[in-house]
């Protein structure tokens, strides 16, 4: 089984790296990670590099794709080396997947259409552009198309994965061996859990931060 | 506030990344990705690259140091320059933290002796040999030194640093940012809840790979 993992300047590195952990603890599966040209790839906060050592061109017909989200992928809306890669690898895999906003990249291929996804929450409503139905749910399957919530939901996501592809027990195995046993210390980690006050101020730091929600906040 | 998260050739990504995405996500906090060399260090994998933009001796005095696990880190156990940093930093952090077997280095440095600690769970025992007192929960905090468990486990152990330093409500926030509303798929995150055919076969596994496991076990 060979997986890409799509990534690119301005990537939420956590979106890639959960389900990078889970797919890398499989035995007999390779993930690679891929980008428009091989080389470092800055994270979004900028403190960081990811090295991807793959030009799209270079992985063949993966078996399973992934995009994961962040800031940068936005400027991948209209990239069309990126959107014809993906259209072209999409017709190969076994599973194309995102986490996060990544699943407006694959909107944006075509990828959605008619088709149940998910999203970050702040993003979820976008879905409805490329002609998905969006779905408040951590991780929706809809046939080969997979997409995760926000960030550490591709976690859970390539959990599922696994499960599917490889079977019960060895998705136990790896989560045995990543220890992902979860505690998170409050009941804060959806627009649903979290305290309405919380929500708030998690959506206004968003739109601040990012004038492409913000033009949607005002627009809608 | 700043954090240094130390990182090596060998490193399990995850362990870094999980904690790196917390923090960053808190606003005024800068996280700074340092090495013995700056530049790229290779995944325990192999498949990916992680670029560290400082050397040790660039990051001054970090008032958070962290670090992660993975195979390479056997190699920091006796790495005078390493352990030394880590000495010197700790007479100046106001958190000393670790994942997975990255408690191993701190206690190679002389910094759990006489304390509570925790590790990935295959590894625990190992932490008498620094004279810390072994203990199986997924955070522990004994004054300003907090071990997490294996590899995921760093996330829950951001958060509750972040609460401790930004109150409540900040670390709400950024577990709604990254929507850490986890649902695994299984009851299999730790060697307790894990069936016990799957708790042998990990260990096997890990034997298989780790001869400094494999040692320990034979010699136990």
């Amino acid at each position: 089984m060979q997986a890409a993992i799509l990534t690119f300047d301005g990537l939420t590195v956590l979106d890639a790296i959960g389900p990078y952990e889970v797919m890398r603890s499989v035995p007999g599966w390779e993930v690679r990670f891929v980008a428009p040209e091989a080389g470092e790839q800055r994270a979004d906060s900028g403190s960081l590099g990811l090295v991807a050592d793959h030009s799209l061109e270079e992985v063949g017909q993966p078996d399973i794709v992934l995009v994961p989200g962040g800031p940068g992928n936005r400027a991948l809306l209209d990239d069309e080396r990126v959107l014809g890669w993906l259209q072209a690898s999409d017709r190969h895999t076994r599973w194309t997947t995102s986490v996060c906003t990544g699943s407006l990249v694959l909107g944006a291929a075509g990828l959605l259409d008619g088709k149940r996804a998910t999203s970050h929450w702040l993003y979820l409503g976008r879905l409805v552009e490329f002609g998905a139905e969006p779905v408040r749910e951590r991780v929706v399957v809809d046939g080969k198309t997979v997409t995760a919530a926000g960030v550490s939901a591709g976690i859970d996501m390539a959990l599922r994965l696994v499960a599917l592809e490889a079977g019960d027990e060895v998705a136990q195995a790896v989560q045995l061996a990543i220890e992902y046993d979860p505690q998170p210390p409050f009941e804060a980690g959806s627009p649903d859990a979290a305290p309405p006050e919380i929500v708030s101020v998690v959506r206004g730091a968003a739109a601040r931060d990012d004038d492409w929600l913000r033009r949607a906040s005002e627009a809608g």
